[in-house]
């Protein structure tokens, strides 16, 4: 039986919910694919890290966390060594970055995978920021290195976007794309719709998990133009970054013009969007009014949808439903397995 | 080279779409998958077939229909080989089966997959009576002989669904189904909510090709049926056939009931579903009324939907817009991209 080890650099939410799937899924990876995979290195910014050849035991590694806030330190797989050296050093067959997003340069964590591909290891990221500012770079390493790169987790979860396109449409060309990819927004217009004024909506928000503690990077458009350069990137071969997406964020929109927009059998929503303009790649966020009777007026609140239009076959919607960190701890998964089935 | 030479059987809309993308991207398909696809028989029920080991002229068969509404009786290539006899004694690598649909039986459809399954051969079927009264048998045929057998095009076009579970969503397994599947129905109930009655709309429908010369497969469910059952075949395991799916049609609907619904915000769609009940598939046509802010009221016209509900990714659902012949087409190049790209 094949042993594939794995590394995973960052252990959040995400990551553990991957963590519980490959506890849960492992024997019938075994059966399925005759591939044993463990995890052999987990590193963390503030937690301690953790390295094991033998396989690291995650259930004790997530309840730890959940009991110390930390990794327990007398563990013998106890360690201080930092994402960047587990990244250049340890023996593992693939490389899963989970470090958080650094939405204005993509690193440290751009440099983390490129250590893993220059040493000839796979890597997945669900870190948007490597696809949003090097993606180019990454997917001529990763190509010329023999090894593979994947980032389903990066747009929609587990929802597939990228390999919608790479795996079931062969041949077609992108020419335009649309979506709606983030829920802080969707969330603070459509409580603005029901009334509420902009402070207690935030404020809400917050309690509710809905809101970050620092709402500007969703309000101002910044998350959105991250994910929209990620899906130009992949998807039309764009090669830009997010401060090349003509961005516009939803500050300006009052309640007054929503309900002014609804009167007319609209709804506002943070469009994201790209096109091909003169052969050029034109990647656009901005609030847009969207008639209710289409598609994209019915994503609310968590869920999301990207509209795919290509030269063969026209345009095809794919739709994630309300999803949870369980559908990001997937999306990792789904990566891994596509990995395994294919090398 | 490689070459790969294939055999058609049917060679109407669907079948010229897809000859048409073959003249279109033969080079293409040569560079980027080192493969010669060749053409080297058509039949045809009525129009006569063409057999060419060498590769039929393309161009000249989609001419030559246009022109005298059959094959050219004094061309080289021309022959009154029936389709089953092409299925079982031409030399080629994969069977493709476009014959009309016989909703009630599947027939002569199966045996010509057969045919071609038992002699080792590749088969793509684009005709939905084989997935809907034979699945089982057809994919335990494949395996057995070694030999792909894919269906793409049966439900949707060429938007992927039995790809997308296939291929994107690894280990996942499918708990529910929700669809919008018949245009026709979709028509008549968008017609009906427009105030027209009931035999203006069918008449209406006629003359703009929405509706067949014999409405009833559509209207009373069973073209529904036929697909709800290939879903559910394929993605649930159901092994079932149309006659055991719950059908009901949309006869009985009328524009009072439409405009009734319409008055709480509902609207009324003809319903595909599939559901996991005491370990059994319970597969189930019939309209139902839907909330206007669901995804499912958007999909009107000749547009559908799939919602597909997993364990491990919650529910995603695809949507195509606004389809016409080419994507039929290119649901057929599709399976034969992912034959060439996986053999």
């Amino acid at each position: 039986m094949r042993e594939l080890k794995i590394a995973m650099l960052g252990f959040g939410n995400a990551g553990q919910a991957f963590a519980k799937l490959i506890l849960n899924k492992r024997e019938e990876i075994k059966t399925s694919y005759n591939c044993d995979v463990r995890v052999i290195a987990i590193a963390t910014g503030t937690r301690g890290s953790l390295v094991n050849d033998a396989g690291i035991d995650l259930d004790k590694a997530i309840e730890d966390l959940a009991k110390l806030h930390r990794f327990a330190a007398d563990s013998a797989d106890f360690s201080e060594t930092a994402a960047m050296e587990i990244a250049g050093t340890v023996d593992y067959d693939v490389l899963i970055e989970l470090t958080p997003l650094a939405i204005h340069s993509g690193q440290p964590a751009i440099d983390h995978i490129k250590a893993a591909l220059n040493r000839r290891k796979h890597a997945i990221t669900a870190n948007k920021g490597p696809i949003a500012w090097a993606f180019e770079d990454l997917r001529k390493l990763a190509k010329e290195q023999g090894v593979r790169f994947y980032y389903e987790t990066t747009v929609m979860d587990g929802t597939p976007v990228f390999n919608l396109v790479e795996e079931t449409l062969p041949m077609c060309k992108v020419t335009e794309v649309r979506g709606i990819l983030n829920s802080t927004t969707n969330f603070i217009l459509e409580e603005l719709a029901k009334g509420q004024d902009y402070d207690s909506v935030i404020l809400e928000g917050k309690e509710r998990g809905f809101v970050e503690a620092n709402p500007s990077m969703d309000v101002e458009g910044w998350d959105a133009a991250a994910k929209t350069t990620a899906l130009l990137n992949v998807l039309m071969g764009a090669d830009i970054t997010p401060d090349q997406i003509d961005r516009k964020g939803i500050e300006g929109i009052t309640a007054e013009q929503i309900r002014e927009a609804g009167s007319r059998g609209k709804v506002i929503k943070l469009l994201c969007s790209g096109i091909l303009k003169n052969g050029k790649v034109i990647g656009r966020v901005a609030p847009e009014e969207i008639d209710q009777t289409e598609l994209l007026a019915t994503i609310s609140g968590t869920s999301s949808v990207v509209s795919i239009t290509t030269d063969l076959m026209r345009t095809v919607s794919i739709v994630e439903h309300d999803p949870e960190i369980e559908q990001t701890g997937y999306g990792i998964f789904s990566d891994l397995i596509r990995l395994i089935r294919t090398t």
